[in-house]
């Protein structure tokens, strides 16, 4: 079962707006079962879009368009539709009756003509009803491609995607299963890593892929695989990632899904009802933003500062202009003292504190551009760490916020 | 000039990574006069590669292909491109030095067998240097068309586009100027605004092409066109421009602004050598993040605080108890009291400050889900405004700091 999915929307070419549709429709046709081999971005003309179904035309069982269904005289995809399909639009009068009520509900008006060409769709099509929004979707056949069209708008986009179209390709499609399991490293380089699971690398069986996506400080694994048999394909990538943790079991956050380590954090955290607050510098924040973006962050969660400016160090959090003076703004004395007052004042069990260089010039103090250290507060003590992180700014945050959370998880493994 | 990007990774096709890659280098590119004509997102996949290499050559004059250049065994685009250029691997003596110098400084370690591929590279390529990573950019070209390959990481990619591959282009190429204008309004449907535009729109010349943008609230109306005069083409859509002004003046919010709102309050705030500082609940750490993202912050954001537990509101920030207790800590009051502390906390001119219930269950408020309120405290008094988010949590999140921004940025428009 393979598919393609097409954005269309001249937006997307210019690059005054990301592509987020792809990826959310590509995830959903994964778990279906399907293989997305094909995604691509094309102009809002005739001829882009007939090239583009033209050449996806049996050479996957499934496309899936967004955009272009608008009321406006830019959205041709409809009429571009009937050209390839040899067909005409005519009016619906779900979708009509679905359009006149929306707009007197919302807007107290009635249907312009404008807003009533919104409910003509190609004659022999199938449509996919669109309960929040005046575009539906629409399916149309050609030879065995299935061809999906729904709006572009991201929200009404997904909600057809869930509602509509989820249930009717299971209905339609015998099943299949694409499994993957993410293995969440961090500390390690992507080079260095593939060194140490060289031999394992090697003796994967050809039915399952390993991939590496590495970012600043972390390497995530993907083991792949697909079949019919989903136990099966789990069972022996489970295996294979039981035999993985038994070789790098010193690099190695988490074997869950997707989650990223800050969730890692907060599990931890809570098991043992501890609490936890920052003190940024450098990470400007982003490691508050990390714990905040974690429903029920507020059970582990108490707060942080973020004293951007280096007087802000002194009189709002706390640290002695006698150390800053001394050990310079960028220091372990500064972390370390930054950490602790951060675990005081927010009373909580542990803390982490950035302080650092992100560059592009240099701040108050001498450090290299990527110069950061981190601090660490936990109930048994304070220490810090120093660590450069090269360039651009944006790596060296990314990069001193990933630091921070893995410095703490690692602490957190201790028996607290 | 027409352009194509392909984005290189089964990680984009399978929904687990959102491909940002393709929208900042069709922007680079339509800045530099290309037509973007097609974006695509491929697998590692051999034949995938060569069979859209196959499908772009000569239909453009350049594409730009990302991903597949990292020293693991799942990038395979160096050696795929061999295979399409007739061509063979070769060590370059400059990415070798610097992949040696780098390994060394950032992590004091000696060059691996595997890291000494990072610096083989076709031998007919030229090679653009990167100097915040260690995969190179690679050119090569088959007729008239160029081929251009870079490393999938965003900042690598970010930094070799605009140091390396814009200078290149513009050397390349002769001038050729894409000029946009976007008219934002708010208030008006899509279909009642094209309605009212109607004759406007009607008599647009050719040369020039309207898009309407929607989203909840508001429509963008693009007005794009293309040549080589630009001063001409800038007057040609400054005055459809006007008139359209004439026939929607109650609609129109703003006449274009591309960079996100931060980077507008960051200039009116230097313009005046104010400062500003946050006190965060429910944004937990984004807004500080937003400035703080910014190169050159320190010069106008001098700090925040993240008082997610309620109590640290009263001990860390000093909002009344009494007030928590009469008001909820969801509140008007809350709200400025948070941004009148913060303001005096850190000295600053402006504060924003949030409190809110970003779901998905109640917090410490009876508030419902979705309800926030943004203080705003300024050299001339402080307000606060409520509103209604809905759910889910990271609509809330974001909408909240997006509406915190916006209500400063109105305040510094006024005459500070």
């Amino acid at each position: 079962m393979k598919a393609a999915i097409v954005t269309i929307g001249d937006e997307l070419l210019i690059g005054q707006v990301a592509d987020t549709n792809s990826s959310f429709i590509a995830k959903t046709l994964d778990t279906l079962g399907f293989q997305v081999v094909n995604m691509r971005s094309i102009a809002d003309k005739k001829e882009a879009i007939l090239e583009t179904l033209g050449h996806l035309q049996d050479q996957v069982d499934l496309v899936i368009m967004t955009g272009g269904l608008g009321p406006t005289k830019d959205d041709i995809t409809k009429k571009t539709l009937c050209s390839y399909f040899n067909d005409e639009l005519i009016e619906d009068a779900t979708v009509l009756k679905h359009v006149t009520d929306l707009l007197k509900s919302l807007f107290g008006r009635e249907l312009s003509e404008i807003n009533r060409q919104q409910s003509w769709v190609p004659s022999q099509s199938k449509v996919f009803f669109n309960k929040v929004g005046t575009a539906p979707g629409i399916l149309l056949q050609k030879n065995k491609t299935f061809f999906i069209s729904l709006p572009g708008v991201p929200f009404e986009m997904r909600y057809l995607m869930e509602n509509e179209i989820a249930p009717w390709v299971q209905h339609m499609f015998e099943p299949f299963y694409n499994v993957h399991r993410n293995i969440l490293t961090h500390g390690i380089g992507e080079s260095l890593l593939a060194e140490r699971i060289a031999a394992w690398e090697d003796q994967l069986p050809a039915s399952i892929h390993l991939a590496y996506l590495p970012s600043p400080g972390v390497v995530k694994l993907r083991l792949s695989s697909a079949g019919k048999d989903k136990l099966k394909i789990e069972e022996a990538i489970h295996n294979q990632v039981n035999m993985l943790t038994k070789i790098i079991p010193d690099c190695i956050v988490s074997l869950d899904e997707q989650l990223p380590i800050e969730h890692q954090v907060a599990a931890l955290l809570k098991s043992k009802n501890h609490t936890i607050a920052v003190a940024e510098s450098c990470t400007g924040g982003k490691l508050a933003s990390c714990f905040t973006g974690i429903p029920g962050a507020s059970q582990f969660f108490r707060g942080g500062i973020v004293t951007y400016a280096t007087d802000t160090k002194v009189k709002i959090l706390g640290v002695s202009q006698d150390t800053i003076d001394e050990h310079s703004v960028v220091s372990a004395a500064v972390a370390i003292q930054m950490a602790e007052r951060a675990r005081d004042l927010f009373q909580v069990d542990f803390a982490i504190a950035s302080t650092g260089n992100a560059g592009p010039s240099k701040g108050d103090s001498d450090a290299d551009v990527g110069t950061v250290f981190i601090g660490i507060a936990t109930p048994d003590g304070t220490f810090s760490e120093a660590f450069k992180f090269g360039q651009p700014r944006e790596k060296v945050v990314k990069s001193a916020t990933n630091k921070g959370l893995e410095l703490v998880y690692k602490e957190l493994l201790k028996n607290f």
